[in-house]
């Protein structure tokens, strides 16, 4: 019986997910859905991201929290609009949430769409936001099994980076067991090795994600 | 509805939950609910710690991860009875998992019995497994905003290790604004601040458990 139950929620969650994904392909925004353990870097990629993109693209943010506005109040100075979700408690976004989020954009005005899920890799790999594409952050930190341990969200993922490259040298992360692993789980993912704090390797980030804003 | 169905999970969750707690108190059996991020340092704190008690205690454990062995494999050295539950996909180990893998074990032979939940800050922290209590372990690499940002296991812990500590100073985190939300989070709670990997403080977590251990 919980198993049907779950179904359904995923049902309502892609039928909404679809409306939205209609939606947004209509008024030419690209949703990017952001995904990664607590403290991997996506507050800090977006950051760095939005000051390189904000003169040459309209962005605006979504920010997926359990609770507190900590990551939009660090986004604020972009000067840029942002939405808040608190899901009081809960460990992902759904499609519902956002589909409540969208009317606060002035979405014709819009050509990229940063969504900030839960910090968490497990559960926001399940819920099919109507974005265009998931982005996977993982930090070297965290180790180099990430991929074969969570691997529903590298494998769903169009794009994963790589962050917290300038800390390699203080962990025992091995960079041949993480390349074979994430090949293992996705053979054709688009891969960045960057440093966010450090500005290491943005530039090929930044005309990557420029590229597929400006083919959609 | 999904309200209430949820009710009914952790409902059944708990009732389960209170008779693995009472088995446990017969056998005299403490079990430690070990939570965090991934790839916060659980294993590396169970390795480093079983390396330091199997002489002096009979210790088991329980590895939850969503898919492979990896973690039970690098602890295989100790020669200690350990038991893998895959969640397949799943966020979180509830306690009929647990339930199901303590036949495995020799309750009468063993002093304390360390669960090493899934990779993850939000959904284990609302399962009670009949653990004696939670550990919540989160590294210093995660940034200094997580008991503020995830307060329900900062609250339901009864000890806190903050790991890699030897990595403060090529990261951000700020220590003072880390005990600020934590104490306003959890104003009671034990925190041991410590490095894994460089042995760094970790004579004071060791008698700490042992006194645990020992007070069963």
């Amino acid at each position: 019986m919980e198993i049907k139950i779950m179904k359904n929620v995923l049902d309502r969650n892609q039928n909404k997910a679809n409306e939205i994904r209609t939606l947004l392909q209509e008024k030419k925004v690209l949703m990017v859905n952001l995904i990664s353990s607590p403290g991997a870097g996506k507050t800090t990629l977006l950051d760095k991201t939005i000051e390189n993109l904000r003169n040459k693209f309209r962005i605006g943010v979504i920010e997926g929290d359990i609770t507190t506005d900590r990551d939009a109040q660090r986004l604020k100075k972009h000067d840029i609009p942002i939405v808040v979700i608190n899901t009081e408690g809960g460990c992902h976004l759904d499609s519902h949430s956002i589909s409540k989020a969208l009317p606060e954009f002035d979405l014709k005005n819009l050509d990229v769409l940063f969504v900030e899920n839960v910090g968490n890799l497990v559960c926001p790999s399940h819920f099919d936001l109507g974005e265009s594409f998931k982005l996977a952050l993982v930090s070297t930190t965290e180790g180099d099994d990430k991929p074969i341990k969570y691997p529903m969200l590298f494998r769903e993922a169009k794009v994963i980076i790589l962050n917290k490259t300038d800390l390699i040298q203080y962990t025992n992360f091995n960079m041949k067991n993480f390349l074979k692993d994430l090949n293992n789980v996705n053979g054709k993912v688009t891969l960045f090795e960057v440093s966010c704090t450090q500005n290491t390797n943005m530039e090929q980030w930044y005309n990557w994600i420029s590229s597929q804003i400006n083919s959609k």
